[in-house]
């Protein structure tokens, strides 16, 4: 492949991105307008990859053991004589907090790169770039932060025969997010869910994920606010969060449409249809953590409709 | 509840319907436009239920064992002082054919008994009724074909906490139907299914599901033909459909966009987008069913966009 460099220097705000959106494991997922990572890159006269995270968070900058080096790297597998790249990161999704931090740096990297290329890539093959930061992050190639990151709005991921993202149409929306300042790694929380499942709880999860695709899809407030139940992982998983059971009765207590673990946590989202629930859902929410004890951060944000490029 | 007898005798044309649409089991349901059952009904001077059936398929013409009875009956059970009805059945969609005939019987029926009387139940109070028609055909009171046959179109059916149905939008299809002439009961369709199913399977098929939904949504043809896939019952049930194998893989290969077993079968039927897709579709499926020596019968019909009443 022959290179186009038409800039020298892209910086890029990388959106967060909540995946399952409670019922739809691995197929779901959707971009945030905040929190946000800042990604620089440019052409570096040194060949390969030099990382430099300015926030404090101590990720490695071995490009090797950083998922954004991990990403760009296959990227460059794919160039006949590819350059050197100097990459400045400053995360403010937090590793570990379920809001798809290593989707975040993964894609935002290989997306600002194909920009500076010149747009080289598909769509499609920044996704998988992507995907193998991440399988290097959590043990698994998986799109579900990765999709919604790079298309924005509501994504919808299909596997099989292939992999397709789909974007879905939906509702104006509020996200209330309330991330606990502990760390849930992905393997672990991927380790608590059984392997096997009763059918008649699948049946009812698939109710449940038809139920929010069509409520999303027909801007259906009623029917997205009757689907967002996970039967299969929300009782294992929401184990691993504190307080989540008193966070969810409180939001929706205020209104709320409901919501649950991001991703595999800490964070927890709730959906609101209007500015006014959302505040006051977040406010519920912070008394409860406040008085926890335990440290967080809380986000309202809405769902971030444009693609990154 | 106070009657208010407007017409004499009604009579009514009542859709077969397919359930599940290949990965929708118990949540997802078509009307189709044929085959149909006719329904005549009028208030009688003898109080009861006297049903007569014209066709030639010998069902019970007691209505404690006839569907249409038991569906009609606990209609009757919610008025005061309920008349006597005295119901003419002729069907065309044969029992145990899986195009819902006996969801035809119990919905038709409750459906021409409240235009009878001035539409005095509600849409959801009919699903009921006719779903204890159901439990009595089949010992679970489900809503996949009453569901349909009433609202038209495509429904998506959630029964938690209650139940409720949503219709979907979808785009142009035709529908070819192959109705082997061979019965297979819904209960002993059921037994086939294992109570116990793969995660992994599981989250395989509400990805074909979510696909679906968004694909009839978006009217996205191509999202619909890769989503018409079911990983956790036809390969148990087609089992019991003898050339399944045949049947798809040749609807398939004259460019379907796919299909499977309508209901519990043994019906089969397929998706297209064109009218001569369907055209050539029916005439592959037939030449195979011919070879066969297997009694059957094909329809190519589109589905039934209006509701019944």
């Amino acid at each position: 492949m022959k290179l186009n460099i038409e800039n020298e220097e892209i910086s890029l705000k990388i959106p967060a991105t909540i995946a399952n959106i409670v019922c739809g494991f691995d197929i779901l997922g959707m971009a945030v307008n905040e929190p946000f990572d800042d990604i620089k890159i440019k052409i570096s006269e040194k060949p390969g990859i030099q990382i430099k995270h300015t926030d404090p968070y101590g990720l490695p900058e071995d490009p090797k053991k950083n998922v954004a080096g991990v990403a760009l790297q296959a990227m460059m597998n794919e160039m006949d004589e590819p350059p050197g790249f100097s990459i400045s990161i400053h995360k403010n999704i937090l590793p570990g907090s379920g809001l798809g931090s290593s989707g975040a740096s993964a894609l935002g990297t290989v997306a600002a790169a194909n920009i500076l290329l010149g747009k080289p890539f598909s769509h499609e093959q920044l996704i998988r770039f992507a995907m193998e930061g991440e399988r290097a992050a959590s043990g698994t190639a998986h799109a579900d932060n990765v999709a919604p990151c790079l298309y924005g709005g509501i994504t919808l991921i299909s596997s099989e025969p292939a992999l397709q993202i789909n974007t879905l149409p939906y509702p104006e929306l509020f996200v209330v997010i309330l991330h606990p300042q502990i760390e849930v790694k992905t393997s672990d929380s991927r380790k608590i869910i059984k392997k096997e499942i009763q059918l008649k709880t699948a049946v009812r999860q698939w109710g449940y994920i038809a139920g929010l695709v069509a409520g999303f899809c027909k801007k259906d407030i009623e029917l997205i606010r009757r689907s967002l139940n996970d039967v299969v992982f929300e009782p294992a998983r929401s184990l691993l969060i504190p307080k989540f059971k008193e966070l969810k009765s409180a939001a929706i207590g205020a209104e709320a449409l409901g919501g649950g673990i991001s991703g595999s946590g800490p964070a927890v989202f709730m959906l609101c249809d209007q500015m006014s629930v959302a505040e006051n859902v977040e406010e519920k929410m912070n008394e409860i953590y406040t008085k926890s004890g335990i440290d967080f951060k809380t986000y309202l944000t809405t769902i971030k409709s444009t693609p990154l490029l």
